[in-house]
């Protein structure tokens, strides 16, 4: 029998459908691996083919937009905001409208055009975590942005243009849709149990302990009760907090372990899929941290989003989260 | 200069991205058209290798589940949802859930394995709405659904798994979340306006007329003003109703004209992209129909969804709805 559940977050249902039970080998024909080669923009040598760096790790002795760095950040050359300008905010008749201020960056992970992030190793993806807050820190003091999101966009299906790892971080200037939706429903949960809906939900994935896939002393990795993906993940550090950008160095550290394992896992179980991880955090000017609190989720993307989920914002999900972190949690 | 656009029903935003603007031919290579051939349960003499019909539109002289017939209609073989049963509502700790109760139908639109709705005749089409409309009063009955859901998906990289002209209506047993934010956003507007947003909506664009791609007696379908999807289509009836299943029969035959007519303007402006439609219509149980106006929205799938729209809830568009309408209206 289906069942539906509840993600106590959004409120949003998912018909976990098991009747359709998917195991990981029922994907893996779902997607294929183009390697495309030819030119990239993102390799050591083509430093000018870019708009110039914002920031860069790099040794003292090597010079801006030249090679030899580790973790590169670069204005998107095809924005979709644009940094200049003011908002304008405007109405024509019954439309509201404004322009597409905000910024747009990608972060190029490391130099090297073959390597999945799941074959980095702890230091880099730490490198890039690192780079993640530093950018966040800096964008935060333009006041006309309200929230940064960042995320990653793995293989052609999940949306990834360029091979090359890299991830993208956009400033806009309002807060997302989808983040209030989810600041909203964490606030309701605060204010009728005065508890953090997350922490609440990292306790009860501890003790039940049947989608836990992966932990260490900052950090916990789970399937989440009511996902709307299969083997959809979450990565939640366990003490309290709102904001990503605060991060400690060694919290970064046990982030950068428990991120490049999951992915790892996912690599090794499900052959090498396209993948979406986003980093959900407090909007900028959010000053109540009482309620919300920051994680990643990643999105492994093996199933189509068709007129079902359009029209009803419903997800059918074949593959019970108990079973996706089982046959990720014996990955070796 | 990107433009960021807001829907006034559902208060989402969408960034129309002008600097990336695409045309129709930008498009046309990005999906693939592969007929896969073989058995198919839904053609002629094939109708034991599907559950019982539940209705169809047939001579008199035939028998149910025999050949002969013009419309059928099934349940689905590997429902989402299934009929028997009750709900019940319970918890595990923090998190809810239920038992997925509903129902799940598919309606064989024609017999003609290999034609596309695009190529219909009007009253083809008009036997396929006319249907959408026995089903849903029928299914109304059942106390225990709140939803009715009528879709269509064409085509693979648009979540078709058989290719055989069908569409399906899901029953839910809870409101979908999608559903209730247009409607209480249309509610919203007629609390401050006491008019429905719908009804401006259509008095707007008729005015504009720059959005405007089709209209009759009855019906128009124009590009909205803040389209998630380049060529994103919505058909609406010009006269105020949130009900789909109190529809005339003069109006399924004007209906019929405009939804036929227009996915043959996408059939032949795309290169027969695959797409969704999804039927818009008033929860079961609603009394006030004052605010709520139902639609057709077309889908036609042209670009993928990637992390930044699963972070945000934020659409990117690289196709102003102007520019999309004038395409499309230029289409003989």
């Amino acid at each position: 029998m289906p069942e539906l559940r509840k993600d106590p977050v959004s409120n949003r249902w998912v018909i976990i459908s098991t009747d359709r039970s998917k195991r990981p080998t029922d994907f893996i024909d779902t997607f294929k691996h183009e390697k495309k080669g030819g030119f990239c923009p993102f390799c050591y040598g083509s430093e000018d083919k870019t708009p110039g760096e914002i920031i860069a790790i790099r040794p003292a002795h090597t010079g801006p937009n030249t090679p030899g760095w580790q973790v590169r950040v670069v204005p998107n050359k095809f924005p979709v905001l644009r940094v200049e300008g003011d908002l304008n905010r405007r109405g024509d008749g019954m439309y509201d409208m404004m322009e597409g201020v905000g910024a747009h960056e990608i972060i190029i992970e490391t130099p090297e055009h073959h390597k999945s992030m799941a074959d980095f190793s702890f230091e880099q993806v730490q490198k890039v975590i690192w780079t993640y807050k530093m950018r966040s820190q800096d964008l935060k003091n333009d006041s006309r942005f309200e929230y940064l999101l960042i995320f990653r966009n793995y293989g052609e299906a999940a949306g990834a243009t360029l091979e090359h790892p890299h991830s993208q971080l956009i400033a806009t200037p309002i807060i997302p849709k989808r983040v209030l939706e989810e600041y909203t429903g964490a606030e309701q949960h605060y204010k009728y149990k005065e508890r953090c809906v997350f922490c609440d939900m990292i306790k009860q994935e501890m003790k039940d302990g049947t989608r836990v896939i992966l932990e260490n002393k900052s950090f916990i990795a789970f399937a989440p009760f009511a996902p709307r993906f299969p083997f959809e993940t979450w990565i939640l550090p366990k003490i309290h907090n709102s904001d990503f950008m605060t991060i400690s160095e060694e919290q970064s550290y046990d982030m950068a372990k428990i991120l490049k394992d999951t992915l790892l896992k996912i690599k090794i179980a499900l052959n090498d899929p396209p993948y979406n991880y986003i980093i959900h955090t407090a909007p900028l000017r959010e000053k109540d941290g009482h309620f919300s609190h920051w994680h990643i989720e990643i999105i492994p993307k093996l199933t189509k989003v068709a007129g079902f989920e359009w029209g009803s914002g419903f997800y059918i999900n074949p593959t019970p989260p108990e079973e996706a972190a089982k046959y990720l949690k014996e990955v070796e």
